[in-house]
Order: C-alpha cells, then sequence, then structure tokens
C-alpha cells in the first residue's frame, strides 16, 4: 500500500504538500495540485480519511441547533457564531428541530459520535436534568431561548426588563389600557415577558385586564386575528405590545383593517428588531436585542466548554434597546 | 472489556433494549433505562461509537449548504427536504459559505470524511469542471441556483420564461417604459432573468433603454437607490420588474419617497413571493417558486445518488406561477 510519503517523493514535493491537495488547499498551484494528482493515481493511493478523523481530538465541527430557519431573528446570531468560530477553523453547521425533542436527542448523538465538538442550543425541549447531564459530558451550551433551571452556560437577554421598559413607554406615552399580544405556548423568553409586561402596569397602579391579554401564536395571521378581537372587547386597547415583530406585522394590518392609524390612534410595540421592523409602513417601535453580540458571546462560551469540559458555567444577559419608530406616537 | 452483551445480560434485557437506553430512544421505560445505565456504569462499559460509525456504510446525515440563512427564501425549500428526508430516517444540517469556494471545499471534505452521505448545493461556487468531478465521486446535486454545465442532477425553475412571464404581463398592462432591477452580481438565476426580460420586450417590438436597466445587490437600501435614480433618467419607467421581492420593498419605499402611487402611478413586480410580498403595503405582484416541491425533488434527487452514485442525472424545471397583487394596476 502506498503512504503519503511515497506519494510525496515521487511528485517531489513535500508531505505536507500532498496533504494540502488532498485538502483541496486552494494555496497550491495548479500545475503541482495536477502533478500531485496524477501521482496519487498511478500509486493508487488512498488517504485513510476515517483514520484521521479518528485520531484527532477535534473535528473542528461545531453544530447550532434553531427551532426553525423561518426566522429572520436567527440570521444576525448566526452570523456572530460564525465570525468568531471561523476565524479559530471551526466549521458551523445548523440543524432544525422543530422543537422536536427527539430530533435534539438525534443531534447528541453527533456529538457522542464525535462528529461535531459541541453544540449550541437555541430553545432546547429536553428537560432540565437531561440538559445539566449533557452538560457535563459534552460542550454544550445555550443561546437566546432557554430552559430555566438547566445548568449550563448561556447568553440571553433580560427579558423580563425588556417588556417591561417596553411597556413603561407605552405607559408614558398616556396609554391606560394597554394590550398584551403573547404567545400560546410557554416559552421561557413568553413567560418573561409577560411577568415583565404585568409588572410594568401594577407598578404604575395600572389595573390588569385579563381581556387584553391575547394568546397567539408567532404569525402575522394570528396577529391579524389579535387586533380584530382585541378591538372588540368592553374596553379596547389604546395600545398593544406584542411579543414579536412577525406579531406586531399582523396586529398593525388587522388594525389598519379596522380602520385604526397605528401610531396615532394606536401604538404598537414588537419585539426583536428584525429587518421588516425598519421596512414596515409604519416602521415598528421595537425591542432590539444585541444580536451579533449574543452570537459572539455564545462562540466563546461554547469554546471554553470545548478547552475544558469542567470550566465554570456562565450566564450572561446582554442589554437590550427600545427603537422608538412610527407605530408608537 | 465488558460488551453490550454483559450489559444486557447483567440488566436483564434485551441488546437491543440497551442498545436504544445508548440512543437516548424515547420509548424505553425511565426505570429500564435507570436500571441499564447503572450496569453501564457498573462494568465500565463504553460503547464502541466511531467503530459504530466507521463500520455503518451510511451515516444518515445529509448536508445542505447554502450561501446565506438571512433570506426568507429558503425556508421552505428547506422544509420540503427534511420531510422527505426525515421520513427515511435522515438527519439534515445546513451549511453557511457566504458564497466562498473554500468554505464549500471545507464541506466536500465532511462526504470525503464519510461524516455526512451527500450534499445539495444551492449556488456553489466551485467551478463546473470540479463540481461535475464530485458529482462522479460522492452524491452531490444542486437546487434552485446552480452552475451552468456542471454535471449534476438539478432541480430549479425556468428562470428565463420566468422573468418574461412577468416582464410580459407588464407589457399588457400598457407599459412602454419598463426597467430592470437586477442583481450586479452575476448568478446563473440573474443572467437568465436579464436574458428574459430583454426577450420580452424584443417579442413586443419595445425598444430597450440601457438606462433603466440598474444594477444593485439584493438589499432593500440598493432598491431605494434604485428606484431614484430611475426616476431621474430621461424618460423615467413607468413599470419595475426587479429579481428579488428584497428588492422590490427597497424599490417601493423608494418610489413612494418620491411621490409616486406603487399599483397606480407605477407597477412593480418582485421575485420569490417570500412572506412579506403578501403582507406589505401594497402587497407585492411576484413571481412564485413551487419552493416545497422543489426541496423534496432536491431530497428525491439527492437519494437516487446515495442509492446509486452511478445513476443518470437528471434536470427538473419546475413550474412558476405570477402572483398578481396590488403593485400593479
Amino acid at each position: 500500500m502506498a503512504t503519503i510519503k511515497d506519494v510525496a517523493k515521487r511528485a517531489q514535493v513535500s508531505v505536507a504538500t500532498v496533504s494540502r491537495v488532498l485538502n483541496h488547499d486552494q494555496r497550491v498551484k495548479p500545475e503541482t495540485k495536477e502533478a500531485v494528482e496524477k501521482v496519487i493515481d498511478e500509486l493508487g493511493y488512498s488517504p485513510n480519511l476515517l483514520g484521521r478523523n479518528l485520531r484527532r481530538s477535534s473535528t473542528y465541527n461545531i453544530l447550532v441547533l434553531l427551532p426553525t430557519i423561518s426566522n429572520q431573528f436567527y440570521s444576525a446570531i448566526i452570523k456572530g457564531i460564525r465570525e468568531e468560530m471561523t476565524t479559530l477553523g471551526y466549521n458551523v453547521m445548523i440543524g432544525i428541530t422543530d422543537l422536536d425533542v427527539n430530533v435534539e436527542m438525534k443531534h447528541i448523538q453527533l456529538l457522542e459520535n464525535k462528529l461535531v465538538d459541541g453544540i449550541i442550543f437555541f430553545t432546547p425541549q429536553i428537560d432540565s436534568v437531561t440538559l445539566t447531564k449533557f452538560g457535563q459530558m459534552y460542550p454544550v451550551i445555550q443561546c437566546s431561548e432557554y430552559v430555566e433551571g438547566a445548568k449550563l452556560s448561556l447568553v440571553s437577554i433580560d427579558n423580563k426588563q425588556a417588556a417591561y421598559d417596553a411597556t413603561k413607554y407605552l405607559i408614558q406615552l398616556g396609554n391606560k389600557h394597554i394590550a398584551l399580544v403573547t404567545s400560546e405556548k410557554s416559552y421561557t423568553s413568553s413567560k418573561l415577558r409577560e411577568e415583565g409586561f404585568r409588572e410594568a402596569l401594577r407598578e404604575h397602579q395600572i389595573p390588569i385586564n385579563e381581556e387584553l391579554i391575547y394568546y397567539a401564536d408567532y404569525t402575522p395571521h394570528s396577529g391579524i386575528e389579535a387586533a380584530k378581537a382585541l378591538l372588540l372587547k368592553r374596553q379596547p386597547p389604546t395600545a398593544i405590545f406584542t411579543i414579536s415583530d412577525s406579531l406586531a406585522i399582523g396586529v398593525i394590518q388587522g388594525l389598519k383593517a379596522c380602520g385604526k392609524k397605528v401610531g396615532e390612534d394606536i401604538d404598537v410595540i414588537g419585539f426583536d428588531n428584525t429587518f421588516i421592523s425598519k421596512f414596515y409602513e409604519p416602521t415598528i417601535t421595537t425591542v432590539s436585542q444585541p444580536r451579533l453580540e449574543m452570537g459572539k458571546q455564545a462562540a466563546r462560551l461554547l469554546l471554553n466548554k470545548i478547552q475544558n469540559i469542567g470550566s465554570e458555567n456562565e450566564t450572561i444577559f446582554l442589554p437590550h434597546e427600545l427603537m422608538i419608530r412610527e407605530s408608537t406616537k
């Protein structure tokens, strides 16, 4: 069996050059590449790639597990993760879970089988005890949406405070009848945002009208329905806080359809500062999360764990910002 | 060294049950799981996961290579791919290339190292000769945006015909001065769409005014600039065909800023039927690609190659559809 040394000798190049050719390194001159490939063919040399993979302690692949890719929110976070990881030679792959715990478990197997070095979870469905156990065995961290109680490193924002700040702003604009359009599913973030909403009303001595708390899914369609339903209440709202921009878009559409002028007759605030919130008509007041920075911090937290699985868990809450635009007066 | 049989015997369960516990199969009862894990600990049993991976001819992982994830266009295609692949037990992972050929090559290594069974390329940057060579060695196919001349299976739409149809519709509305806002980068799709645009004008005896062909990037910002620049031409357009919805949104914003009523004073057509085209104001006339079906066909083409690398290449152009909405009169 020919070895890589035999190939190098016959092709009159270094072993490193043969290795570069095998790795499709673009720095190898085309002539050299051709000559080496010719020798490889002549000698019938076959690199033991699987063996190579076995010997390596790291694969330099990491996995990001998203619940869905049809949400613009994630793209800037992924960009931050990739900026940090790729400069260190890591390849970032994305898996989609559809919030299915079995799909998450399948991806955990990639860690066990040493196909990836670590996982960044968004919105994990695995219970906190199991997640904590995985965190002791493998480099896994949580980013953005998380499981409370799981002992893993985590980067997110203070969702309760962010919702508090948005609601407080609506109160400061003079609103006394403020609706919340939130998720029917109980995510940690939606739970905390509802808490922040309620706390802001309470602290400003505004009675909470449970009729004005509407549970929807994350689609614009359900936002349209929410707006129409809220306008039919005995005491319709003069302001609506929604927990996502996609819901805000639907709410604004629904309000327009009922003849309301958003930003004049009624105020609307979204969440996430997705690109469409800047381009919608009206432009949408929304809570901005520092998504690029969140991705970078997630990469850093994962690298800490890859380098030392026993390193202490960190919890980071990055600052949020209320972006004031046309949808509030 | 303890074997899986030793574990099964001591735990008084079948080998299959031990295997299920190792694979985190949710069908195993918690008590059984606990008992098996206890025996695993007692015997110090360690499954040879890497060995298992070596022995398997398939990893049941496939990779989808996207140029970016900040484009809503891909999500429905990915959904189609996943629907087909996951029912067959495949796990779908996504890689992001940023249109960098070196990143593509890194992902090809995952095929070589048998970490994935196949790759679906969107917008590959690898040259057609190399891509053809990879296609002979590994299950790789192209979806949506493709390299012309590469001998790989392919599923896309007839981009030239789609642009022809959109332009013809603008002509039928009575427009004689029609602008094209297209990509400054020469993608196969943008090249073909420009050809279709030109052919529609030619066939309807409308002289092509090169001043009304504007090269932009894919962002709404460049669409705004395009609209403003086109309105300043000696002969401003009465209709604008853009090669993406994100460009159309920018163009509409730019036109509004210049006091134009879109759908009355001037017609605009986008491309891709992304979700925002239905929710924008005005709603946007656009070319719909059958994205879910495109994903399903891509999965089928890849499976054909995974099952038989020597199977004949297929080229499939799926039907497109012009979605008529408010942005055209």
